[in-house]
């Protein structure tokens, strides 16, 4: 049988709230080194040196912290409609987003699953980077010129926490309803699931998901960026020592995920709160037609620092949605 | 309209042959790094760390040097059967292959395209690494601890010689019949295409095709595998000097592509004559639903030598097939 | 003024007891990539890729674990005789250790300075690594052809822990008799000092001194190696964790030195429990002639985990001296 | 024998005249990343990332291009009379240099060795980074997050072209008089000495002299830098690509040194045609104190192109010293 497409084609942004705009365009902007497409009103645009799209990150000043939406793009102008059909049939109330409404953005869909907000969508525009930012190789956006020595290159994938069943049902939805591949998963020394990495790519995940406790609040945990190198990650963190911006794993410093096999570090943006992982490696890139999903068991996990190969993880808080 | 999906899902292996299987495998297994799956009589199969097929690439002593055929692992086991009749349609001659002609790979079908041998298949063994060989990451196949300092992680992709007019044909058969996304090509001072890169997964390509003189002959260039960092290709140009080994490099050292834009080397077995491009470096995924070809034009493609952006790219010369 | 020149060149080797030579060999040999200049008796001598000397590390078994002594390299003949007459002076008990006693010395001498067992040689032998192993490259020893991902380079200094008012003695001795420069110190909350790190070369450090509490026992702390780069520090962490070899630093993988500014990873071989510290990275080449010693406070050290600029330090655990 | 001390400790700086200052500014600063501790009138100060003192480098617009002079510092004030009195007794010619006459320099003394401007000095002001720029480290001079993606770190060597018979003698001068220690020289086919390699400190190099042919002119061949890593390096060659700055190696690209053994690229300032080397990688450290001079010959070098190890290295056109 032919491998069933989803109709997503990759994730797209995340779209955040901050109490002050301006302290996080300096974390994001001068610290990460993101690029800022636009600053206009009370948001800014951002994305990194080598994504494509308008924004893969906004930010809007709005007295509060918190995630509005991520946004994933479909396969076409026709799988978006066809997603529309499913998530009504599906029960779901479709909050319809004008073009423009978010820069650079198309008319898109939102829905509330499970708690979380997601966004689809298919019109979107890629303004090249401006004049004397542009790289004189076609196949690159921003010039390795204009970067700082952290400079996240492309979104990677987002993370979020759902209580208890919840879980279940989202896990699910994105294999059965979305046709998300899920490429590894990690059950307890209880026998239950605690979380799960799926993907619509190649990349190890687009987004995974985390299992809390009933009760717990749903909420995002963090948006990733690509790094080209080791060598950038672990600049990142120590230019985060020179800002004294705390590095959010346990170990203090960049660690290797077990689960996904990349490496990784976790810093918070002081002012919106927002968790961005700098995820940088080989990691794997899965072009396997029949994966079958890696099944981590905790007590055969070899890293003992919270389950990573070696270093240590985030903590488990997240932000809620707005 | 929906993105249509091409029949295939990734490259396979490549075949060649060797006048002498000792001094190839000290080429590809001691100098190069590459894990020996199994050595059945006059084949060697060969894969890198990280590839989880049974091989990526075969070695038969059989007196001669010259690439037998390259292989394209399909979508589905429905897929290669649509695809067989479709290469019917188009008026080819079919070779089947019985399961286990190629050790670890099941039925597949061989077609001559414009003097390329195309081999096709879905089924395929994948071995885990033997026991003290096999890494404790359950979504890693051979242990870090096993690789020497070059160690290949996977097959990256193949690139051809095709002369004059049945370049174009190969272009038009890859982008229309077979729907292969077309990331870039080239154009040269008279406003011919001169290059073609093509994928099915978002590498920058899977297959690559150069238009050399009419009445050349139609050849295999070489194949690629990917190394997980600059600091490994830069050690493999190092041990390559350490042992006499030519770097066919026009710089005779490790350079960066304008074009798909990854760090590469070249060089040669000894033995089989076959062309080794290890390539590193980020490169770029391509996850673009509705990429646009990058269209380079020779005047305009910045690097001095041999159009690439620093370092030199080898020469044009190929294997014939078997 | 001119400078004062040190009697001592150079850190050169340090020897230690196993109770299992073939594990500590496993250890060294095999897993951290070490080579093995001979293997005579009960006494394995090994060292770093690019060290010149017979051996850096010597491993004997002998039923217990500890450290055997710690040499340093004279800058000449007449430097060790006038440094044997200095420390008669200082009414210290010279042993003569007769050339060949130790595989590759010439004659030296021990002394036991505060309880750690120093050793000052001359004459040393420097073997070329062997055909088949030796580079093609007359300025360097081992072939990189011969290494495994992490092999360390060479030998780089040795760390002590010295008991309450010992540390302040050995910390005068250093600097004033053996005219040892001081690079850094550090002050804890009290306003003593509480670490002391010595070059006499242009390295951060080639000797350092660790003031452990009134009572606590003399002891070796660890003896690092030099590797060539950031990329083999943290695949030296993978690889441990394959092995499941305990990455001995509180972060449980590689850290970040303020103090120094190395980057750095400990781990101790499980036979002989000496604690090798795994040293890249930049750091800094100290040439001023008029260096003042950098003054770190405990209240102003900015890294949050034990002093360290990312990641965490070792536990202060050391081993005894035989 | 005591091994004898050079008079000097240290390079520590090259003085340069260029027509445009602010196009060697865009040069040095912006693209290159050095850092600029003042402009004053028409010259600038610049300096690496980690130099401590005010300058290693200088620009004066004079509206010329040529060198002015090198200048060493010296172990001592001492060191510096002594050396002077020493140059007296050569029958040299001595400028004397008033403090302040080069900012940040006290009293120097200048003299003409061979046709080249040697400076020696002792007095130097090291003004640390300015706030906002330093780094919280008190052993680093710049934060890492002041820096671009190329940044260099310190100064390393120079290296001058002599022609003819003055290279022999002033070979003879270094070794006999300077006590510079030879740690390289390389034979020609004729079974002539081409080029020399010295240090004074544990480098491969301080000063390195090229022989050319009798009759062509004494020159400054190039000033190097060291940078990091080799990814910095690398990324040093896109960025030239990106600003179309030719690449000055003979390969267009990084390559390896056989000689020194260090990763390097050259680029030449437009305005001051002076030559940088980017110079990376571990090379090696010398702390032998019985170092017997590397002695390299032409028919055995391994690497092809231009004695490099893989790639090529520069032309060998220098400039006049002013």
């Amino acid at each position: 049988m032919k491998r069933r497409q989803s109709p997503v084609a990759k994730l797209g942004h995340v779209a955040a709230h901050t109490p002050d705009l301006d302290e996080s365009l300096w974390f994001f902007n001068e610290v990460m080194g993101f690029q800022v497409t636009e600053r206009d009103g009370d948001t800014a645009y951002l994305r990194g040196m080598r994504d494509w799209e308008h924004h893969t990150l906004s930010l809007t000043e709005s007295g509060q912290t918190g995630v509005d939406h991520f946004a994933f793009r479909t396969e076409s102008e026709e799988a978006l409609d066809e997603l529309e059909q499913q998530l009504k049939d599906e029960g779901e109330e479709i909050t319809h987003v004008e073009a423009g409404e978010e820069n650079g953005i198309g008319e898109a869909i939102r829905v509330d699953k499970f708690g979380h907000n997601y966004e689809f969508y298919w019109d979107v525009e890629k303004p090249k980077a401006p004049e004397g930012k542009r790289s004189g190789l076609l196949n690159r956006n921003y010039s390795e010129s204009v970067g700082n020595r952290i400079a996240p290159r492309r979104i990677d994938h987002v993370h979020v926490n759902d209580p208890g069943e919840n879980a279940f049902k989202h896990d699910e939805w994105l294999r059965e309803a979305m046709n998300f591949q899920l490429n590894e998963r990690y059950e307890d020394k209880n026998g239950e699931y605690w979380g799960w990495w799926y993907a619509v790519t190649p990349l190890p995940h687009d987004i995974a998901i985390h299992r809390e406790e009933p009760g717990d609040p749903t909420q995002f945990h963090h948006v990733a960026f690509h790094l080209d190198s080791l060598q950038d990650l672990w600049t990142a963190a120590d230019i985060c020592s020179e800002h004294g911006i705390e590095i959010n794993n346990r170990s203090n410093g960049p660690a290797m995920h077990a689960i996904t096999r990349a490496d990784c570090m976790y810093v918070k943006d002081p002012a919106s709160q927002l968790r961005l992982e700098l995820f940088a490696g080989p990691g794997y890139l899965n072009f396997e037609p029949d994966w079958e999903p890696i099944e981590w068991k905790e007590e055969s996990l070899g890293g003992p620092t919270n389950h990573q190969w070696h270093g240590g993880g985030p903590t488990w808080d997240g932000i809620d949605y707005v």
